[in-house]
């Protein structure tokens, strides 16, 4: 959980509003209640504005969470943060797809939107 | 069919509007007419305002129904009314996808939305 | 195709729109013009007012059609009209999906909504 | 259930053994105790000898138990039966799969081999 | 590409908007650069007037393709305005889904929509 | 866990060897250790000397498991001795596939052979 | 139907026996008692001797079907005869898979091996 | 990367706004940081004004990527670029699909529109 | 990677020979070159003699290997070991599905069979 | 189509005969014929004896091809010969699965046994 290992490039097409998505299979974490690890599939999905984010870098970040204690609902909106804070999109959403516990499967999506985009 | 058994804690994020998804696979309840078991795939969706469901309380609730007889459309709309009830969210839904009787198959979709988040 | 066939109990939740689908994978009727037998998969969806249909009913209706001439199209719209007459929802829909014949396919969808519920 | 629709054809190749499979995804024949219609997917696979049944006449034959009560073993039993008895085949299969009765699914499955093509 | 061959019958609904969608699996023609075979999956989708199209009718005018020059674009719109000019409908769409070739698929949508539907 | 609920009737070929196969979707019972509810896909196949299995009965057999603490591996053991002795079977193998727990499936598998049909 | 298009090339490994599947999803043939059309998809599986096949011969060789009658058993038949006269390989196979009629779809499959490959 | 293969052919149908789509499967470029190769399916989706891009010069086009050294947000925007430039359509939306890169795998689309087409 | 994590319990049916396979979606390691996360599925397939592995002490076991560096081939073969020596099986195989790396997806599969156990 | 590029490391576990599987997704070469890229799914199974194949030397390998004119028959049975010469396995095979042309997909699979497994 450390936001310092997200790296931008600048946006090749900074003109034009498009979609980048990019769908992690390969998450896990730790239930913060009993120390079990947690898997999930994260996808990003953003509209860049001045930068896009830099594949392998979000890898290494995703991939900081490992170790830590960390709830389904407050792992997506701190990727989401950490994100909006080092790639300022137009706009972003993240979604987590956890693995079943207990017979349920869970999905938590959380989105943002610049002031600027907003209508 | 026990709503005491839900139990939620205080939502992460308060502040920003976002979905949660917890799919059970496993829900089964008996038929009032015949007492014979009925098998369901419950889907519950929100929108959380101050408080997040706890996974493993919904897992007890909904196994509270087991040895329950109560109507596909009753069962359904039962949920959602508990949920809401002790959760509180500005927004929820209730999908039950009930198994294949007599060659025929049925879902029922129930949903709320609090006062406030109405436009 | 025996109207009377359909069965209705009072709807637990009157003041709740939710929505309601049955699928029936074992529908089968007759080809008005050949006597060759047709087979198709249909979907009833719908909101109900007052009344909810009785499964095991909609069972027996829907069998009626086993040994009656019927083409595609009368028979969505006329199960449609018999289900509004019977159930008086307050929207409904029929969707027919038929086998291949002649290396065609084909669906059928019609819809009903009550004077009421329109804007 | 009628064994005079079957017809066959001479078999084209009858110097070679080959493989001949007919999927027929809409049979339909009643519950001799209850009544109700069962429903089916009939999978004949066979090597001719010197006869090939003719596509529309096994269409014709399926056809024949829409309005007989029939259970799924004697059915299955029957089919092979009949087919042996007209087509004399030097090997031949009947596998009948069919719909869900009860949370249920039955296959039912028939082998014959004619005397001359046994070891 | 006969439109002769497209025969209809009276709509047996015509007071109620309803959906009527027929999707050929075994279209071909020819490619009329190369004369090399295409191969399409043809959807008609159309919202009935006075008429339906008669389902025979539309295999027997799909097979007039069988052996004519004709490219992905115009074999589309060519089969909508034949549908259009004989069946009269309020809204009509036809989605051409042709085989890979040089590793790309292609599929061609066109619509169409009667000056009275319209807003 | 009731093997009187198990009826057969009289196989309809007891002179030919053919194959049977059931399969219920809706098995639940309890663990033994923790009381939670497990679910599985239990499925029969066998091969029938003098008698088949009713299928109503079957399914009362095996809801006779809902509340009973049973593991897996008795379970499917339990059925298959229970089944062999009422049906008298000359093979049969139980399959049971119990859903994810800890994000590990398992299926448990058992046979049984007659003495007659042994080589 | 034109043996004469089959062409071949030098297997490039003679000394080992591997296994070459080509599958052709758009064979087109005509039926010889309606003369409508009928589809396949077409699979050669073969264990070269001396020759391999041609990719672009087989095309065009398949397509020779289009508008010549023949029935399914023997157009797989001639299809393994022509490609064994052509291509001499020590093992082959031609599957063919046909579309639905009257709700029944068909596979017919004919095997070869020559007398060397023989044990 | 040679907008020069791309080539066009008049639009058959001008007066009617309509759908084209075409998927290519076989995408390759290189990485342009460490030369490894990338690979993608390119979907290119259009409403045509005047011109309509010729299938085989748009295979030719995207095989002008093969030893180009190229990230995926740049690839996808000047295929859009170019396309647009050569075709001058109504609209366009390109999507390119990427394969998974240390367990990540992504999406990137962008779309245009005309200035006559704008409402 | 610590074998005393595994427990047992005494085999409920020692006198016949069946199956039982454990899928655990969720084992991850560590690659013993970059130090890179691994992520695979694990499939324990054995017939018990004595003893059965306890259903928890498994997937602790496979926890175990979370931040360890190991091979693919060593890891696959390493649990076989493990399992073997703890559990002493009549028969065993473990296979591991790791995901994709480079483009390149990997299955490696190891079994054992006891002495006792071999013709 | 550079052997030199393929390494290996010791087999952790020579005295287990086991099975390892390799799939890579991205392979392309060139028609020698036409020039055009053709795209496979490369399947590399063996039975190690005393080396493993290391996998990033095998994606290296792999991508020799990229711009080598070569048949599909000749790169499957080069890459069996390359990896057979540099990994001596006890038991090899290699499968490619070659994308569409005109209609037609292909398979291609050669297989090696040393001399000291064969029985």
């Amino acid at each position: 959980m450390n936001r310092d290992l997200l790296e931008t490039f600048p946006n090749p097409n900074p003109g034009r509003a498009y979609l980048i998505e990019h769908t992690a299979h390969e998450f896990t974490s730790l239930c913060p209640k009993t120390g079990q690890p947690d898997f999930a599939t994260i996808t990003l999905t953003y509209v860049p504005a001045e930068k896009c984010i830099e594949l392998k870098s979000l890898k290494m970040y995703l991939q900081s969470f490992r170790n830590e204690g960390v709830f389904y609902e407050a792992a997506v909106n701190r990727i989401l943060d950490d994100f909006v804070a080092v790639c300022e999109p137009a706009w972003a959403r993240i979604e987590g797809k956890f693995g079943i516990r207990g017979g349920i499967g869970s999905v938590v999506t959380a989105e943002y939107e610049s002031e600027e985009s907003q209508p």
